[in-house]
């Protein structure tokens, strides 16, 4: 029986926001409300530097009116980090966690943010400090290993998928080739969803590049150019991600290969991509309306785009993660599981299954021909973006073109 | 007296889509229902080149429930051309008109659609042949003359300042400059949008440059530093149009220069002056994380972000169109007067009172420095947007910094 602990509660947020990363924070606050051995709520200002800064807000009194408005806000309300910590990090991590008494620990972020909860969990297990500590899952990448999918993810999904769906209705009505540059460095779980707002037959995107199958600019020419040819049009979704038969990124060799504190080269925030390809489908396959877009910061940022089963989601993974810890005196990170079409059962699953390592998309997710995604990612897709907004297309039959009457 | 008319209604659409273009076509249909002399509703494709390619659908008979449902989708449900007419085209235009017993010409677009009106209407009346020819305006740019603002300006207004508002809440969480690009050719209303979503004190846009003043790399620098000291972060809305003090585009030294059939250099679908001047602060102002985004075709066809008050003075602009043609044997371009706070009252400007020539900012919408807006255009942009999702920051006090209690 796992030994039942009181004191306080620490709350942050790492890595990307989300649009509803605060969903879950706010799940943690309320949920810890509920229960009397704990003893107060503290949120790290800009995670986990901010646990070692010692900045803290007090979240125990704050109003329940604030609490859901900052839930229905995207980005990180406690602010974010890009710090990945090292074992030197978290031993100060947890000191601090020790010297304010704090024997709760959720911190809410992806694989590094999963690790650095490992660490501390370890360390804390070491000296034998009675500390609890859950990974509250949250990427719009998609790409955690155990869960089924991943709070984030549906509402980036829903905003690629408005994007793509209008994208494809300008394209239709000023006819061209556009391509557009969607976040994912490792996985096209977020490019894919350029397919969730297709609805006749014609509909755009009508090509995906997925960064899990090599990129061959000979092969994509050609494919553009067949779409041109059939349609008139060509709607591309490409995953910045994107790498050649040797595994070197499309995109590193455009963007001057600024890297970040994980050793990443920084792909987003350019539009580089994007243009090159434009640039390559104009000369080389003669087409003059070649436009590119490079979706950028909105994905993940964007007020006002947010998936409703997504947003119940990230606040049930926030709930269940004081449920795990508090009530049940448990370690780990919250998971989801697909139990029906569509509902979500929670779990929790071992740290180290989640830390560090990441997932692709399955190879049922996509087509043969490495251009597309199947009607499997559709059934997946589907039901984690919500409710779509609507869109027509004149049902109106043609006038004969006599031009005498 | 003007004289009335009867037989068939022609609408089309031309030029760049907008979130609620469908409004204005349905508005025009569902009115023009209304009058037995009205003998056919005909839709052109492809805006005038359908005109002089015969390519018509019938309106006449299209179910409610369709057109309200492409009346709530963006782009234009008619398609759309470039195609820009000179006299010989408008007198094709002119010459199908006639071969379809067509009486009423509607055509919904900007500057340069006006100006197919004026000329297809000057013809008409040359040779004697009755035709009521109604300009129906739409622009996101909200560039045209006489009227207080444009339909398709509020909507792509609302997508701008909810992504500025986003991007803002992302900068905080993890700081550093942002840069995105804003669509606007000539005039700055668009980019100014950005500034619509601010609620603190600290909230960017903290800069706004608009083509209405030149724009210097060196004052841009100096300005994104001393917010960046002041704030240690810094969100900036460039304008597309941006140009030096010899009204050069900074963005055409860029992208190779391209040219539509207007004469226009290509400003949209690349990342090229985003990303340069990102890369400008990042060797210059020596501030690491610099990221640019340009906001591209979403911000004319992202489904789902929608003004409702531009929804409905599109659908009004179209019901009045045909009202001043039908009911009252009247040709012009429909405009907008504000009235009240807010209100509007809608009226008919002669055809070349708004074609050709474009609106830019009025100078006191524009602040001092040539860096920002006024309150002033905070006043006239509000009621356009309608209304916008809301955001918080936690409303919690800091933890003293003790570490030991």
């Amino acid at each position: 029986m796992a030994k039942l602990l009181e004191g306080k509660v620490l709350v942050a947020q790492g890595g990307g926001p989300t649009a509803v990363i605060n969903q879950s924070v706010v799940g943690v606050v309320l949920e810890a409300r509920q229960f009397p051995q704990v003893t107060h709520i503290y949120g790290a200002l800009n995670g986990v530097n901010g646990v070692i800064n010692e900045k803290f807000v007090d979240l125990t009194d704050v109003s329940n009116t604030n609490l859901e408005a900052v839930a229905n806000t995207p980005s990180s309300g406690l602010l974010s980090t890009r710090d990945k910590p090292d074992e030197a990090y978290c031993a100060k991590i947890f000191d601090v966690c020790k010297a304010h008494n704090i024997h709760f620990f959720f911190y809410c972020g992806g694989n590094d943010s999963a690790d650095t909860c490992r660490i501390v969990n370890q360390q804390a297990e070491a000296v034998g400090y009675d500390l609890r500590v859950i990974h509250v899952p949250k990427t719009i990448d998609n790409d955690l290993k155990v869960t089924d999918h991943c709070p984030g993810y549906g509402s980036a999904a829903k905003f690629v998928a408005q994007a793509f769906a209008g994208a494809n209705l300008d394209n239709r009505a000023i006819p061209g080739v556009y391509i557009a540059v969607v976040m994912g460095r490792n996985a096209g779980f977020l490019t894919a969803a350029a397919a969730l707002g297709r609805k006749y037959e014609d509909d755009g995107p009508h090509l995906i590049y997925l960064p899990e199958r090599p990129f061959s600019v000979a092969k994509f020419t050609e494919d553009v150019q067949a779409v041109y040819q059939k349609y008139g049009r060509c709607v591309v979704a490409v995953s910045e991600g994107i790498a050649d038969e040797k595994g070197e990124a499309i995109a590193a060799q455009f963007t001057g290969g600024e890297k970040d504190s994980h050793g990443n080269v920084q792909l987003s925030g350019t539009g580089a991509l994007g243009d090159m390809l434009a640039q390559h489908i104009k000369s080389v396959a003669k087409i003059k309306r070649v436009r590119a877009d490079t979706l950028g910061y909105l994905q993940r940022s964007f007020l006002g785009c947010v998936s409703e089963v997504d947003q119940a989601e990230a606040r049930a993974v926030g709930e269940k993660a004081v449920r795990y810890a508090v009530r049940h005196g448990l370690d780990g990170s919250v998971a989801m599981k697909r139990v029906g079409d569509y509902a979500i059962s929670y779990f929790l699953t071992p740290l180290e299954t989640v830390a560090r390592h990441t997932k692709n998309m399955p190879d049922e997710f996509i087509n043969e021909a490495g251009n597309g995604i199947t009607e499997e990612f559709i059934r997946y897709g589907r039901p984690l973006v919500g409710v779509m907004p609507d869109f027509q297309r004149l049902d109106a039959p043609l006038v004969e073109r006599n031009g005498k009457e």
